[in-house]
């Protein structure tokens, strides 16, 4: 069996949709299991901003999440989950407790306040747009990359301000091997740079000026510059990631896959878990796949290709990005 | 500034001591902090052996460490660190509770039992044995490292069975920048192979055969044998380390330095925190740093230079390793 590239949009139990403000800089994306997934969260960056991930802890209740909402726009940006709540109550989606439904969306936000205006944000309506536009795309649409939904804000390289960073942005990847599919979908905003996994090259980051295209080493650099070094606040940031996958998992090896698939940030984003970034991954699980072929596939092997498919979402998101308020873009530069 | 190499034995207010039976292939080490150190702790693998971790979450209360013991045995090793309490009480080593002193001994083990003898694990006398090594330890004296320690019976690359790993090791390495030293000790016996983290290239791992001086690329292995992949106990992993380091930590930038630093393995180890590898980091903060000095420091950068250290003493507990039992080391086939 070999590792075959997939659209992310072709693994059946998930819809993706984007809000996206391109005047205010930021927006929100929606990722869609109308029929509820098992999921799992591993948060390692120090300043996250997320809802409903206590729920997801294994020990508690609820194990089917609808949607999760990826958003621009700090904390504020929860507001985003609070509207797509009530557009999937509109289409009868959630969890049943008898006197109605209760869809369950979990969400993680993205710093992107200081690109473009910092009195917009992603709203209630912004979430509802979103899902929206999950619900009404069509079978085997392609996902919309880049300057988009929840990477629309979205910068790297920012040790040297935010004048020398470039631009981050929304990407999306998937594998199948033999009958298991892995997609990752991820908004990148790191204060690091990021790097080509398999040869470690930069793909965007600090650059030496404001009008420079050299790409600089972001760890040396804070190695050399180490008696002054500051990172200040409004240098905020955050990657946050979304797997999805046919397998059927319990939510405590949903959990496990979320921890696994962190792994793709150490291998591309340089430095990352910063005590600046909010890193958070989730993870949904379909369970499409049927179990006696999900049986064979051991879970260190989903890990590994959740690792990959994010890996490579990252990449694409820098790679798919066009630059926006100046702030150029690795398609620009390269 | 500039990161320079210095010997982990250099910092002070640290002792590090081994117990080795290259009979059995097992053993154990011991990093002492007689006056105590602030601890932290992260736990990424899934098939952890330890104690006295919870007291080191930052909402309890003791939040000094006089030791971390590494031990080989599995959890069986964990009896070391009950002969490290009973040598330190008789060294007044401890935390003082009227009545006598409570000596804090944190500890983690990794899988050894499958290399040389399953019936003879480090005891209480091997952790007392390793204290007093490190107690005696003349000043300035260098670490012995490779098959010695912890890492007597360590050994990566284990996909395709014991007799095509390679033997692992202990490894210890420090920088300083400033006046800020950071170091760290691995004991490597990683399921995965291990890396150069600079160039990717394999330094210890999955052989092509038992007679073989190939490296395979174990994680392409991985999905080339996906539909007959097994991963039995009796492969059972995990790489445990300890950062040590002169810096003022609080309990809570310990944690979070411990968590940055596990990007160290994800740069290292592929794959690592999987399902067969308990791996986790202590952090151990002296304060003989003064905190004037300390303050300029900001975490991230600590947490950086944890990494690049821990990175450095992962590798080198493969380059220093000698072969055991018929398992070759990096030396014997480079």
């Amino acid at each position: 069996m070999s590792l075959t590239p997939i659209s992310i949009t072709s693994i059946p139990g998930f819809k993706f949709g984007h809000y996206t403000d391109l005047d205010a800089g930021t927006g929100c994306t929606a990722i869609m299991a109308p029929e509820g997934a098992t999921g799992g969260v591993d948060i390692r960056g120090a300043a996250p901003a997320s809802r409903e991930t206590d729920l997801l802890r294994p020990e508690n209740t609820v194990d089917k999440v609808h949607a999760v909402i990826l958003s621009g726009g700090s904390a504020y940006g929860l507001e985003a989950a609070s509207g797509a709540m009530r557009e999937l109550e509109e289409h009868g989606i959630g969890l049943d407790v008898g006197v109605g439904k209760v869809p369950i969306v979990c969400s993680s936000c993205l710093f992107d306040l200081a690109f473009g205006r910092a009195d917009v944000r992603p709203s209630s309506m912004s979430g509802i747009l979103a899902v929206r536009d999950a619900l009404g795309a069509s079978a085997g649409k392609e996902l919309d990359e880049g300057t988009v939904g929840a990477g629309t804000g979205a910068t790297v390289g920012k040790l040297a301000g935010p004048a020398c960073c470039m631009k981050g942005g929304l990407g999306a990847r998937a594998f199948q091997l033999g009958p298991l599919q892995v997609g990752a979908i991820a908004a990148v905003n790191a204060v690091g740079n990021v790097v080509d996994p398999a040869t470690l090259a930069p793909i965007a980051g600090m650059r030496a000026s404001a009008e420079g295209t050299e790409i600089l080493d972001m760890e040396e650099s804070m190695l050399a510059m180490a008696s002054q070094l500051t990172m200040p606040l409004d240098r905020t940031n955050t990657t946050i990631s979304c797997i999805v996958t046919n397998a059927a998992l319990t939510k405590a090896q949903a959990t496990k896959v979320a921890q696994m698939a962190a792994d793709a940030y150490a291998h591309t984003i340089r430095p990352t878990h910063t005590t600046n970034d909010g890193d958070s991954i989730y993870v949904l699980a379909s369970g499409s796949l049927p179990v006696e072929a999900g049986a064979q596939i051991p879970l260190d092997l989903i890990g590994l290709i959740a690792t990959r498919a994010l890996e490579a979402a990252i990449v694409a998101g820098c790679t798919e990005a066009t630059g926006l308020f100046g702030i150029p873009a690795h398609k620009e530069l390269g």
